[in-house]
């Protein structure tokens, strides 16, 4: 991504989860990359040598790592382009591995939706705004080059006003 | 642990998972150390400094990897002790997040058993042997000092005799 040519809050968003990933060192030592926010979808990179087992594929551990803060860093990212500070935790989750990854990891996650074709996901800003504290849904997945998914997370996590 | 006052067979499967989690980039850097196995429970323990997260507690996904592993490791070990060489992946996790951590992480794993009192885990290696292939399912803890569990993990595994 170039921060330069997106809006002053999505690049200073954008700055400040690559700042905080950077700042946490069993994540930074995955060596995660930002590589798309559309405001809805968040997607996250690594190598796969920062994030291999002894089978020559990815850790587990990586992929549930990774996806867990491109779910945390969806909530983020939409607070702070609203220009809301929240403390934001992970409550549960499940994953469920697929297939071997023996790529570099791709993850994207998303808000969970009611789950009919053009359901909205619930407003973060907005209801954090209105009652302090928001508890949400996140789907994530791994992606692999061929378009299959190698992993998937389900999610549940609170934010809480600071 | 002291390796040296173990049986022969036990002190050589704890290395070689100890030489096993030191050759994974994204394990070592959480800087795994075993506490303790009876055969049955595998103690892991880890630096809260390597696993630390922006709020100065563990980072959920340290919790949630050094659970799995240390389910991955029960079997391992299990295995390694009755000589058998496995495959061992994890197939999927739920994990509970239930208070923070702002300690030294120290998890512990297990064969579920059936819930009874005294109920039998399943036996690995006389599956194994038999089928060449066998499921089972573990259940984990993150434990604070004080005695409370601050994180669960129940997943489920598959080994395939090599």
């Amino acid at each position: 991504m170039d921060p330069t040519s997106l809006p002053l809050a999505r690049s200073a968003a954008l700055a400040a989860l690559t700042a905080h990933f950077a700042g946490m060192p069993p994540v930074a030592a995955m060596q995660p990359r930002l590589l798309g926010w559309d405001g809805e979808t968040l997607s996250l990179g690594a190598p796969l040598a920062a994030n291999v087992n002894d089978k020559g594929c990815a850790f587990g551990g990586s992929l549930g790592s990774l996806m867990t803060i491109a779910g945390w860093g969806v909530a983020f990212l939409q607070l702070a382009e609203a220009a809301l500070d929240a403390d934001i935790y992970v409550a549960d989750s499940r994953v469920r591995y697929l297939k071997p990854v023996y790529e570099d990891l791709v993850v994207e996650a998303r808000l969970e939706t009611a789950g009919e074709d053009g359901a909205q996901a619930i407003n973060l800003p907005g209801i954090l705004r209105a009652q302090g504290r928001v508890s949400f849904r996140i789907n994530a997945r791994t992606l692999l080059a061929d378009g299959a998914s190698a992993a998937l997370l389900g999610g549940r996590y609170v934010a809480m006003a600071r």
